[in-house]
């Protein structure tokens, strides 16, 4: 008898960055077996496909939950759908774009997020030219109304892709109507609630660790 | 009599991806302080800039020497400069675009690239409106010819931002051509020989960390 999959719970402490980029790997990890008609994985197989440590992986799911049995593994249809419930992954999110310029249009045109649910539903400019306009199926809005129309379509995150002069203001418009999450690619640490949760995408920095790989061949890890 | 700054070391074990983010950011910290003009800094300093603890900020630049001086604190203008070494960012590093879609154009546009010694000097793309044009004063040359032109560019850094069915072959071509670092845009594992690194830029993986956040609000740091 296939003992009966247990029910994820919620962590007493904060879980770092790092350990919600691996749940997003071993999610991945978990498609691609259920494809290939694989039942059951080791921790072993999970840390081999993101390149990491079987201990790791226990200690990043053991903060959920006890998943896996003691010699037999983990199910791998239970734990995806763990995952994807821990995750938020089965939700629809309701999400703004500020900034239509290249990174912008990016996004309007980067197909993972539809189909993961991450609808982007308006979008914020302030160039004339652009206001009005139809990109990719989604309406370009005048950024002075960001605070009304964020609130209005009940927008659960923010994509801000516009200067850095321009960044802050966006982001507290973005607050002020309601926002729960930013999405920001300005080069610029954003002055947010505490309750607001910022996640930075600052391809400044992440270049720089290819300069520090190139300085220190030997030291760097790499994903 | 001021002390004489200790020159850096190489660690003898690898630096976890975090690290060398912090480095990053403890690098704008300390411009940042000389714009205004301060000597010294504390890990207490550091740590509250960047949002972590001061054991970190020791436990982070001790892999590479001793730095600071215990009740005194570090030079604000020597760490900037081991930081800048140990980071490689005082060089300049020969990048080709591959693929110039909407990423591929902001990743053109993004200054801050330039200004920190990455210079663009070649794209491809294999789409016949776009080859032999010039984007932000950089010629586009057919993707055929891609192992070929980065060998002869002694081009370090590739930047693939190519669709997932092309992003293996591209990479393959680039690793041919002699490239010894990738900045990934394409949502793929790249296979490549073991002393090429990789750095993935994932956005349906980052954007995974808002919904969990949104899932759970009191879970998620932040960065």
């Amino acid at each position: 008898m296939t003992p009966k999959p247990r029910k994820h719970r919620t962590p007493k402490i904060k879980v770092s960055d790092s350990t919600i980029l691996r749940l997003s790997k071993y999610y991945r990890a978990l498609v691609y077996w259920i494809e290939r008609d694989v039942k059951t994985v080791s921790s072993d197989m999970l840390s081999q496909h993101i390149g990491g440590t079987p201990a790791q992986v226990r200690k990043d799911l053991s903060y959920f939950g006890a998943f896996g049995r003691r010699g037999l593994g983990y199910n791998v249809a239970d734990l995806k759908g763990n995952i994807a419930h821990i995750m938020g992954l089965e939700k629809d999110w309701r999400v703004a774009l500020v900034g239509v310029g290249n990174i912008g249009r990016a996004m309007l045109e980067y197909d993972p997020f539809r189909t993961q649910g991450f609808n982007i539903l308006i979008c914020f400019d302030s160039d004339p030219m652009k206001i009005g306009k139809t990109f990719h199926g989604v309406k370009v809005v005048n950024e002075n109304y960001l605070e009304r129309e964020i609130r209005e379509n009940n927008i659960d995150i923010a994509i801000i892709a516009v200067p850095v002069f321009a960044a802050q203001s966006a982001a507290d418009n973005c607050v002020a109507g309601g926002i729960k999450c930013i999405f920001n690619f300005a080069p610029i640490n954003l002055n947010v609630p505490s309750d607001i949760f910022v996640k930075d995408e600052n391809m400044a920095m992440e270049i720089e660790s290819l300069s520090f790989a190139l300085t220190n061949p030997t030291l760097a890890r790499g994903n």
